[in-house]
C-alpha cells in the first residue's frame, strides 16, 4: 500500500487479568511498537485492562473512536476468561455468531474426535467480522472496521501481526539514529535542548544507561524528515565529540 | 498499615516516547503489578502514554479520580523530555516549585563541580508535594495527594516501589494457587466454567503453555477468601487427575 501523507495512528488494547496480577509480564506491546514504527504508523497510547466486559467495551469504544487502528491482544481461547469476542460484538452493538469459515477452519485443524464445543466457540466472531489467518493453530483473530483482535500468545500474535501489517496503511517512513556517548545527560542538557528546539520536527529522546561499571547516555532522534534527523542527529553527535564523551552511532533506519 | 476490609485500587501510569516506539520494552509494571498483589492492592488498569503534557494531565486527572491510588513511571531526569513534574503540578493546578528538601538531597549527593542546572531541575515539583526516596541516585521521586511520581530506571523506581509500598493501604491478602495439567484447556472448558461458576468469589484464570515439545495448561485461582481458593483449587486439581493429567501444584500463596 503507498505511503499516506498523513501519519496513521493507534492504539494497543492488551486484555487479561494475568498482565494486572503481576503473574504474566506482557510480552506484546514491545513487538507490536516496532512493528507499527517499521511502517510509519504512530503508536499513540496502550492500555492494559482486565477481563471484564464493561471495561473492555468502554475502552475500545473510547479508542477506536480516536485512533486509525485499534490492536487487541488476548482472551480469544476457549475458556471462561476468554471474552474479548463477546465484548467486541457488544462493543459495536452486532450479533455474536459462529464464523462458517473460522469453524470450517477449526474443524480442518482439529479433526475428529479432537473437536469439541469449547474448540468451536473460537469461531465466535462479531458478525461481518473479517477473520485474521493463525498459521499456527487455526484458531483465527479478527477485524471489526478498524479494530483489529489478536491472540494473546506471543507467537501467534506476532505471526498475524506480520499477517496484517501489510494491509495496513503505512505513513511516511520514520528516520530513526541512535547515538550513545560516555556523558551523563545532565551535563549536555541545555545544549540538547537547543538542538531540540532548533530541530523541532524530530523527536529527540535522552536514556541513561548504566552497564559493565560504565554510565552513559542514548541520545535517539527520530522523524519523518530525513534530513532533519540527520542533521539533528549531526548536532548531537559534533556536541558529543566537543565534551570527549566518544560518541558512536548505535544504529540508524 | 492493618489490613482494610474493602480492597484498595491502583493505576498504573507509564510514561514514555520510547515505549511506544518499540525502543525500550517496559519494564516496571510487571514489578509494580507483583508488588501491589503482594498487599493486597488490586492493580485495575495500566495506560502507556507519550511524553506530552496534554496526554499526561487528562490521564492522571481520570485515574486519580478513578482509583485509590495511580503510580507513574518515567520523565523525572534532567534533560527536555522529562516533563512528568510539570505536567503533574499542571494536573492538580498547583505551582512547580525547586523542592528544598530535594534540592539539598542532590546538592548532598552530587558535590561541586557536579552539580548543574539541569541536575538541579530534578529538585522542582509541585508545591506541597511529598518526596519519595531514591537510594541509588539521589534524585527523587514524589508523592500528591493521591499520585505516587516514581523513575522510569528499573532498578531506581523498583527502590522507590519498595520504600513506599509499607506506606499503602493493605487491603485483604490475596490467595493464589496455580495448577499445571498435561491437558489442552479446550477439553476441559465446560467443567473449568462450571468451577467457576460455583467459586464465583474466586477468579480463575487459564494459559495454555507450550515447552519442550509438551503443551499444556496453567490454572490460576485468586481471591480474598481462602477456603474457596483451596476448594476451587482442589476441584481443578480433581477434574485433571480424573484426566490422567498429572496434575501439579506450580505455587500457592
Amino acid at each position: 500500500m503507498p505511503p499516506m501523507t498523513e501519519t496513521p495512528t493507534a492504539a494497543v488494547m492488551i486484555i487479561g487479568n494475568e498482565i494486572l496480577s503481576g503473574r504474566t509480564p506482557d510480552a506484546n506491546l514491545a513487538y507490536i511498537a516496532q512493528k507499527l514504527s517499521g511502517i510509519g504508523v504512530k503508536l499513540c497510547e496502550a492500555r492494559v485492562v482486565p477481563d471484564i466486559e464493561a471495561d473492555i467495551i468502554k475502552t475500545v469504544n473510547e479508542l477506536r473512536a480516536r485512533y486509525t487502528y485499534v490492536f487487541t491482544t488476548g482472551g480469544i481461547g476457549p475458556t471462561h476468561d476468554d471474552i474479548t469476542a463477546a465484548s467486541i460484538a457488544r462493543a459495536f452493538d452486532v450479533k455474536l455468531i459462529e464464523n462458517k469459515e473460522a469453524r470450517a477452519r477449526l474443524l480442518a485443524y482439529y479433526t475428529e474426535p479432537n473437536i469439541n464445543p469449547a474448540r468451536l466457540r473460537m469461531a465466535l466472531t462479531p458478525e461481518n467480522a473479517a477473520l485474521i489467518d493463525n498459521p499456527i493453530s487455526a484458531a483465527p483473530g479478527f477485524r471489526v472496521e478498524n479494530v483489529y483482535v489478536l491472540a494473546g500468545v506471543p507467537n501467534i500474535m506476532q505471526a498475524m501481526m506480520d499477517n496484517i501489517a501489510a494491509s495496513l496503511k503505512h505513513g511516511p517512513a520514520i528516520h530513526s539514529i541512535a547515538i550513545s556517548g560516555a556523558v551523563a545527560e545532565s551535563t549536555i542538557a541545555d545544549e540538547l535542548a537547543a538542538i531540540a528546539k532548533c530541530w523541532a520536527e524530530t523527536d529527540i529522546g535522552s536514556y541513561p544507561w548504566f552497564r559493565q561499571g560504565q554510565y552513559g547516555t542514548s541520545f535517539v532522534v527520530r522523524g519523518t524528515d530525513k534530513e532533519a534527523v540527520n542533521k539533528a542527529a549531526d548536532d548531537i553527535f559534533s556536541l558529543l565529540e566537543k565534551r570527549t564523551a566518544k560518541p558512536v552511532i548505535e544504529s540508524k533506519s
